[in-house]
């Protein structure tokens, strides 16, 4: 329907609260403060007295939660939300989470952000064994491991479950009588722990979700930790003691929002702080700098700080929907493309502009934007990328499951410079992200996950090990 | 629906081509980037072959014309189309524009923006003749006058019109054989023309339209012009030779996209130059400069490049729209006024920040910002507005037209800073305002109307005399 | 969108009530009782203490007032409605009635239902003085006279207006202080007073109004009446002498609801006799009486009683709205319109049918059922027709403006009987029409307008003449 | 949203075809004549050489498949489809039919119209084993029996869940490969198979949807017997011997479509004769006889026919739907009820009149409706009902679970009589209604099911066992 500045995706974002009068509504709250990490639906289940009740829809949470009544008839004490990314074809409600388990003897909601490297294996198992799943999604194996274990409670049920699912996940359940959160053992996917001043505890995928309900921060979920929240507070459990800090570095880089911190590092300080590290390794003479909204606008000003060159609003968003309807025309097109960005004419006409971008994926849209620049009069635009070239799929949770859609992965940089038009392009190095962010975790790259930048993944690949060493053979043709 | 971060309106934008095979698209996309100016419905007339057919609906351009289907059967190579903003209680789609007339003899295309100040008592004298009219709108008047009078053309009889209307107005209309724009005799609204590669010439509210469709430049509209279009060209004639230039000094402030040029005058770089001059009129010691989003983000970074404060996202304006329920209580209602806009804890917390905004209505939103900063954990506050106090009410086009709206007006600086908890508080001066701007017409205040800041009205109020002279009476209570 | 069995449209339906607490909520009933005789659009304006609001739509009755809320907006003790029926091309909600007129001195709502035969010249005679029509419709015609004219008081303003319209016309008007119903000179358009427990005082255009809302009926209006109605009771008045009655006699045919009486004659009751008398003029063996459901069940019947044969169920209308996409093979259109109308195999197999239609407009529809009866098995399907043949446009209120649409206008019954593959058909004559109708007004026709079947129109046609005369020449080519 | 005249329900209708090359839009008009038999909710499965897609959705099928797109997506040369019927409460897409399920190893789609009375103790014998449901419905439960069972091939798995479930049942189900369809042991539900001219096979809940469609009827579905379609044509098998015919009762006398052929009897023909019969048992001296429309119009012209009582439509149903808002007194609240069904004053008034009606259940719209005829003028009204008093509930497939609902289970005759304010009341006796459909199966009742006249329960109840005792101590106040 529209035009992407942007072709990456997240996987999705969870929020969850235990022990508040208006669960429900604090949680639309959270969720809508996490939206940006998926549009396609939304759905909450609450809890009230161990009774659970469960909405969900397709959209983004305004549509789904339109009127007043799908809250308040979510009554009750505590509730878990979640907000889904949209892919093309399985646009279907069924897929659309938390998922609400109605068993003879319990309930059981279930939200999920991550992706199971597994996934299809341990499927094909449980069908053979009989079982039925009714969505797409990884998310419901968890459930059907945890009613199959033959372990005596559910927590260690859930644990035995965690165990066996593998790649990087962020669960959050809501049972009769308890929320729980779990993390994968590398803490690929953020998950933090907060608490109302009601006393109410909070998990959010983000900490911005904390800020907007007035939420103070306690703690990060930390690597293969079960955390168990109930009417007695909260207890951090273990399932695993093989873990490693493998922090998703795309999170600084693009995904979350600038107002969250992720282990303790704010993400806008850390853009800036890309941007700036970028000057050093990168500099060019120029009038002005210019960054990419809304995701750039944080290396952009860091770039502009340390090299004293001005910064500039030289690219303007419009903040209203476009609508592309399909043009008859090439011509009109290329107008369409006009109505989500614009160049200012009155700022870049004459100008040498660096424009700093928080990445490239396919090419296109660099290319596009390097062109708005230049037909609004720019003498010369030189591009500047915030990050390393991304070069190989992830499969952790981020929606980059091919290396044909990565410019960088078949071309090199100055090819990608001519490709897109620009009169300069350079990267930040990985090094010099790893230093921006700042993390020091006794673990590869200070903690952070780099494989999408250098192809080192730090867990096994499972059954996506075919896909991949298939792709390490795909080109590219730049369209 | 949703808290508004300010509670200004415009009063709407226009565009219209003449010569184009897909001109109602064409509109729409000119449309979409005048969005800004008014959200409360859309419509767009078109001409084919002096057929004339019309569209209009409530709610976003997006809304209104929300499948392809709407815009193909608005056939023709010319198209004249309106946004309208979002006033309480008249929102019927009687009032949307353009009005489409279709007489025994002929059919006419009308849209407006602007406000007249005579409206009142000519509707009143058109409907003791027996004048029936069937909106709430100003707009509908010009047409009465037209019908009704004996010159012999029909630009004879526009002219007859405009003469006899007062106020502020950029009108745009679609005749069977040509597009006419006229404007007020002081030119407070802006109003552009451009061209087309193939020749198709344009009329605009704001150049930021003509960039988006790809149009190049031509020149603004004069006071007192009216521009005829048609398939010979266009011929620049004027209904009075009475003008002065008045140009709304809020349009540069706030209203206009920052993308755009009015009198040749870039409206970010002006918004930069009030920023800079602030930053010397009024100097702080601080850690930051934080721009309230999204329309002070350009006066904020001046203030920042002028005083060496290393400006940074310490407020973010969240892009999903936030549906605000009514909330059971007091907590619930804060916290969904974070939904819209958060402070940046891991920004903000511990420092003394310069809050830059672009003005200050009520007060009510600014001491919400300063008390979002404040729980994030800012030391110190200290406001900043990058424009002189608002005072008066406007009746030019832009919807304020009571004092009691204003803080400013029955509060003195010292008394605002109080009440908006602010640890300092300045605003621009009023000479300060007229220099970053730096229009030079030989008028009062160099061409600018600053009478919202000190009452000096370029015109004769008729109809608001006896309001305004009331009104300067009103005493407001904060709240 | 869908397969219409009858091609046959009525104007409007009007409803008013004058003191009742929820006045707009008996409006909403009466006007659904009135739902068939319009279903493009709905409104209502009410009056609370003289102070008017309206709202209307585009669609049915359950779709313009969706929700409880809009009704409750139109508060007061007074309301007028009115539904409107479909129509191709000008589908507008500028259309859609009760206008309501906000003048500088005055508020009124003006409805109606007819059709006028001068109102083309009328408008470019206003318009040519200044005046300024907002919709397509006729109705607009009277409130610009009533503006203009000369006469001291409202109600001879519009009696004035009155004389100059021509047509058929039900006018019902909500002014502040009083509720005016007037109806044409011919009374061609059927409407009625009636009055609820509680005193209040009930316009309708058909009594299943006053009975859906438990009033009782106290007359009906005659032609060339005015009956006013406000807080002292009802008066009548009368605007011109020169009256005769020349009641639509397809209101008893085809329109009104069979619950509804018209000038004291039961609708239902005069269908019946239709069917008995044609039994008695076109008598046929045969096995069962089959009527199309729903118009033609009364006449049905009175042919299976008169003539001894038993009544059954051959046909099933399907009370689901069947949406009939564009169908890519015949195959599947054939299907798309048995899902509005089936025939029983289990009934008609092997049987000779008479099947009782109230009318034939196209003939098309004859025919589809015909073959419908005969691919169920009918041995035999011989078609009796409650009324004569169709021959003649109508331009007082019933939508066949042109013969091209009437197969009788340019074929024999034989003819006819050929292209529906009928086994026999029969058409009621016009006196046994009349007398199953069976009025006794000391006018022509007992007081029934026949002209649809034999041109005798009681007015001058006035605008339509040239239309008319040209149309007695139109050829129509069956498919 | 509705005042309902009857509070009888279906449980669903199913629709399947095999061999066409649109075999998803047959389907859609096949299901819209089944939309009597359900209306919450519609689904289509379609099968393109192996591949399966559905789509399904809340509401009617109209609504479900607003445009054409939702239809041509389900492309494929087979087709099942299901409607299902409103409850209050779960109305979650959920349980919207028919199922899809995807498995590793293959795809299915299952629709399902019945219901199961061992479906709870399996449910929970499933779960225990590990199971996980995903929807209220019982139709899962035979997709886990079927996924867990150790037989070889796909139709032994089927037979054996068949064997498995109890209750009443029309299954549709569709493999990759084949179309399959099997009935109850006691054929309570109808189900047909028919053939269109091109030759694809078809199977439907009722005949009518084979007329719709254009298909030939060629044997109904035995109880105990699995249908087989594939590419070979069709093929009948059996899952088990110990059969008995118990027709559901209730679809001759309410719920099928009048033009349906159930066991070869036509439905209007069997109702006729059940007016025919009551006439004879009950006779009354009377001057009309009127039926409640739509469903008791056969009845009444039978009662009519055999009695020698003219025939009248006393009573009106608005075929518009009526959205009952909240009424805010009582006077509003019997207007609303109105709104649906009219007595006609003109036909009834001073008149002694036989009102036939099909069926009471709670009595309270029989009291309506006598009401309704006194307050138009009826002098006396006999009410006729032409089946048994219904006294017990029903467990394979129609809505009445309890006996609270049915005010004959505890009240006699003449005391109904009385609560419903008729002059007399008579209903069709058991051996009358038995005759009038004229079955002739060697078994019980001539092979059909009169449990909810006499209790007599055809098999055992398994899991409503329990309740049924209980409900036989049940009591109801009538208001």
């Amino acid at each position: 329907m529209s035009y992407e500045v942007k072709s990456l995706n997240e996987e999705c974002g969870v929020f969850g609260i235990w022990g508040h009068p208006d669960a429900a509504r604090v949680t639309y709250f959270g969720l809508h403060s996490l939206q940006h990490r998926g549009q396609e639906g939304a759905g909450i289940v609450s809890n009230h007295e161990g009774k659970l009740n469960g909405y969900r829809g397709l959209g983004l949470l305004s549509e789904v939660f339109k009127d007043d009544r799908s809250l308040t008839a979510l009554n009750g004490e505590s509730a878990i939300g979640h907000v889904r990314y949209a892919t093309a074809g399985n646009g279907s409600v069924d897929n659309i989470q938390p998922f609400l388990f109605k068993f003879y003897d319990s309930s059981c909601g279930l939200a999920h952000n991550g992706n199971l490297t597994n996934a299809k294996s341990l499927r094909k198992e449980l069908e053979k064994d009989g079982a039925i799943f009714h969505s797409n999604s990884d998310t419901e194996i968890l459930m059907h491991l945890i009613r199959r274990s033959k372990k005596e409670t559910f927590i260690e049920q859930l644990k035995e479950g965690l165990r066996t699912v593998k790649g990087g996940f962020a669960y959050l359940l809501m049972t009769e009588t308890a929320m729980i959160a779990a993390l994968d053992p590398n803490a690929f996917r953020p998950l933090s722990i907060g608490q109302m001043k009601n006393g109410a505890y909070v998990i959010a995928s983000e900490t911005c979700a904390l800020e907007v309900i007035g939420a103070s921060f306690i703690r990060d979920v930390g690597p293969g930790e079960v955390i168990i929240i109930d009417d007695n507070g909260y207890k951090v459990e273990t399932y695993t003691d093989d873990t490693q800090y493998s922090i998703c570095s795309m999170e600084y880089i693009y995904f979350a929002r600038p107002d969250s911190n992720i282990a303790g590092v704010n993400v806008h300080t850390a853009r800036k702080n890309m941007g700036k590290r970028l000057a050093i390794e990168a500099p060019v003479e120029a009038d002005m700098v210019v960054g990419v909204p809304n995701s750039s606008l944080s290396a952009a000003s860091g770039y502009a700080e340390a090299s004293g060159i001005p910064y500039e609003m030289g690219l303007v968003k419009n903040q209203y929907i476009a609508r592309t309807f399909i043009q008859p025309t090439q011509e009109l097109r290329e107008q369409g493309v006009r109505m989500k960005l614009s160049a200012v004419r009155g700022v870049v006409e004459g100008k040498r502009v660096v424009m700093v971008d928080d990445s490239i994926v396919r090419g296109t849209t660099s290319r596009r934007i390097v062109q708005l620049l230049k037909d609004a009069g720019a003498k010369e635009v030189h591009v500047r990328i915030a990050s390393p070239p991304l070069k190989f799929p992830c499969f952790y949770g981020i929606d980059i499951q091919t290396r044909k859609e990565l410019i960088a992965a078949n071309h090199s940089v100055s090819e990608i410079e001519q490709l897109i038009t620009a009169d300069s392009l350079s990267f930040l190095s990985e090094q010099g992200l790893i230093d921006a962010i700042g993390l020091n975790y006794d673990a590869p790259y200070s903690g952070l996950c780099m494989a999408y930048f250098n192809g080192d993944y730090p867990t096994p690949l499972y059954d996506y090990e075919t896909t991949y060493r298939k792709s390490l053979k795909d080109k590219i043709s730049f369209v």
